[in-house]
């Protein structure tokens, strides 16, 4: 008879019981082989004399192995390794204690993305110049919080804390609609808007529900990184589009629908990432017009919609769509903090139909609890008043940091004030490499874009967004005193 | 010159104030090409009078309108609508109103994939038997909002909300960890393991990662629709396998590996879904077996791994997993609650990190503040405390539905008693027809599933899962008496 005493050893401290203890180790002495199949168990009460337990902690331990197929009992025969079990050698010790090591490679063929590898935008919580994100020190979290909590025990109370429309929470649609046609004078039922979990998947969704391979997409060129990332997953073509002072150039828009089918068209008009520029109304005419021509989709990202100082935000290209032409994305990321995934896409019904079916089979649903607090958040003004006190802040900051930058970089980096939104375009003159200042930045603990995150060709660009937004006047200066002393060092 | 006080009416209740009225009444006028490109507006002091407002509220309005590239003034000359903008012409009145219809179609060609317009499977608060959901009154919410508040708030404190990790919390990750050795016997470590949000986002990042167009899955026939609706997407080929009392057939598989290169094999072999059977230790090895062998991927789906009564859970085929073949996809939706959507992938580290990296393009990151506050949720015992509570409830909940179906429905209605899960399948006799008693309950304000969802042939199957986890004693006996009566009058 095996020595089990010396094979399987308790722990009297662990949360385990003790019969588990005994059921794994005996399974783990059939999966190493130790126990053959068919092989005969002693008694139990042999077995509780050699491991010295009670004889019922025996008995479990074996109907527990029993029930998930190790072993089986033949009446007034005894008990015996099951014979349904694949015969299994014996391992060596390496090969047995193997099963404990994580494992980094798989067992079949596997390729990952070298695209998806590429680094992306993160927040640093030390001195920096970030990409443009708000300062959630001023978001009125605890209030959202107290909505939270609310929503969580209505719903459990109303059992309502289940599988939900994949297109968000009605409420909060009803309420959107509302906010968005105030604010932003679009015209839309709560058939015409989904929730998303921000913009990202608002593009992914609609991107894989518009595009197909060969789809062409326009794009500005230089734009948004991640954006292109999605368009290009599809198997779409993209086709770079010229950028100028006064955002896409709808004359590059023409001249492409005319060389080849246009599907989409991804707009970041209000202002435009990266440089910041805004697109006047006349161009945004244009666009639309061209839309309707030659039939494409404008996929209009309005990530920082909110944020416009020097007058009031100019209304989206959507609010003039009479034709079903575009796909108006908006998120609250950088309204109250990118950590809660909130966003929404309005658009034809049928579109937004589609694009909340997919959603089944890639997330389910949205966050339902979170979505109705926010809706409650919303309807209490409690927005409204964030966003009013966070205009003030951030126009002030933009021009605190615009006249330091004059006096500090005036004579190496150029840059114009951003009408609107949460960084500053700044742009270095050639002398400075900008890839080595970050580099060396981080060294000092400061953190600044090194200028590859904005477009696609292998040589970054020599220019950054500088967020203004997230930092208050004494972050900035030592910021600004960080870069200058490392610019006049090189 | 125009009679404007008859083309704009002011709203003095709006919220909006009446330089923004008038602003927008004026681009509507343009936009309508009833202004048009070139034309001379008259002088603030005129149209002031016309409108009766300060003179000031013009000018602020007149500004506005610039700033967005609707007007251009030339010193000492007026203000002209902006010779930039395309050329409009004037709309009849009819045009000019249907820029305020919410759109149902696109502007563009569009078709909608029908495959993901099938019903899906939801929740119902009323008298119902549902899929095997769990009830959300047992799970102890109010501390978990409590976790969540205190996490928001030090987050913000922090300045930690931001972009986070696409892997998720690191926190979570690691607390999983300890809690997936002890409860499941993987061996893992935090690069080992993603956060998803729920299931089907394990799923869905999975078979992005890891199939493409002809990729042979082997999936149960039947099994679980959604799952197959997500293979599919990627241009998988599916290939239906027997599924028997003891779940899927290992012979199956292997007769299939011998035909075609299989790439992906999809198992719920704790309670296999949607028939509840379980797999005995001998198939799993077998099947870990073939894997190794034949190089393909198990894509294990453990999602109600914590509901077993009749022995403790069996241990997962991801537990003997020495080669990394498996990818073990576990939630906590069926232990707490399908709205609070999170769950997990465990599998070796370089297709976590594939799969992380792609989360980049689909959702950016997961609720980074609710995953640090599950942790904490975790780490102070409370999921283990609600779990034992629930397994006891849920288990004498199975007891009483098998007793009432047998006593109420026994002659028309064929059940095993499972040995875990949350819900008994039942297969009603072919002299009556599921999807009419369905219908018929649906009449009487009474949910149950028709058979509609287990499968992708068109005939719906004669048997529905029977949730009982989610419904207490008296639930059950008016749901039965409703069926009872229903299947009497037929």
């Amino acid at each position: 008879m095996l020595p089990f005493d010396n094979m399987i050893t308790l722990d009297q401290e662990s949360s385990t019981p003790i019969f588990q203890q005994i059921a794994f180790s005996l399974s783990q002495l059939i999966r190493e082989g130790k126990l053959a199949r068919g092989s005969r168990l002693p008694g139990s009460r042999i077995l509780a004399a050699q491991l010295g337990v009670h004889r019922k902690t025996i008995v479990a331990a074996l109907e527990e192995l029993e029930a998930q197929g190790w072993l089986e009992t033949v009446a007034s025969v005894g008990t015996f390794v099951s014979q349904k079990l694949p015969e299994i050698k014996v391992k060596s010790l390496g090969e047995a204690t193997q099963i404990k090591t994580p494992k980094a490679t798989p067992g079949y063929d596997f390729q990952a993305d070298p695209q998806l590898q590429k680094p992306l935008i993160s927040n640093h919580q030390g001195l920096r110049f970030d990409d443009g994100l708000p300062d959630v020190r001023l978001a009125p979290l605890d209030s959202l919080a107290r909505y939270y909590r609310q929503r969580l025990l209505l719903g459990q109370k109303r059992q309502s804390l289940g599988y939900a429309s994949t297109q968000g929470d009605w409420g909060l649609r009803q309420t959107l609609c509302n906010y968005l046609r105030e604010s932003r004078g679009l015209c839309l039922n709560e058939d015409n808007i989904m929730i998303t979990r921000g913009s990202i998947q608002a593009f992914h969704l609609a991107s894989n529900c518009l595009l197909k391979p060969g789809s062409v997409v326009g794009v500005g060129e230089i734009g948004y990184f991640t954006g292109r990332l999605i368009f290009a997953q599809t198997g779409a073509q993209l086709q770079g589009l010229k950028i100028d002072k006064n955002g896409l150039d709808p004359n590059a828009v023409e001249d492409l629908c005319k060389k080849m089918p246009l599907r989409m068209l991804y707009l970041t008009p209000h202002h435009h990432y990266p440089t910041t520029v805004s697109m006047p109304a006349g161009r945004r005419l244009e666009l639309l017009e061209l839309a309707r021509r030659y039939r494409f989709c404008i996929l209009e990202d309005d990530y920082d919609f909110d944020f416009h100082y020097d007058s009031n935000p100019i209304l989206p290209l959507s609010s003039e769509d009479n034709n079903g032409l575009t796909l108006y994305v908006g998120s609250f990321c950088k309204a109250i903090s990118p950590a809660l995934r909130l966003g929404y896409a309005v658009g034809p019904s049928e579109v937004i139909r589609a694009m909340s079916d997919l959603r089944r089979i890639v997330d389910r649903q949205g966050e339902q609890v979170f979505e109705a607090a926010f809706a409650d958040f919303l309807k209490a003004g409690e927005l409204r008043r964030h966003l009013k006190k966070a205009v003030k802040t951030y126009e002030k900051r933009r021009n605190t940091l615009a006249e330091m930058l004059k006096t500090e970089l005036g004579d190496c980096l150029n840059f114009e004030i951003p009408t609107g939104g949460m960084a500053i375009w700044g742009q270095f003159d050639p002398g400075i490499s900008l890839l080595d200042l970050a580099k060396k930045a981080a060294e000092q603990g400061m953190n600044i874009n090194n200028g590859s995150n904005y477009h696609w060709q292998e040589k970054p660009l020599n220019a950054a967004r500088l967020g203004f937004a997230s930092i208050n006047e004494a972050e900035m200066a030592q910021g600004i005193g960080v870069l200058s002393k490392l610019i006049k060092l090189s």
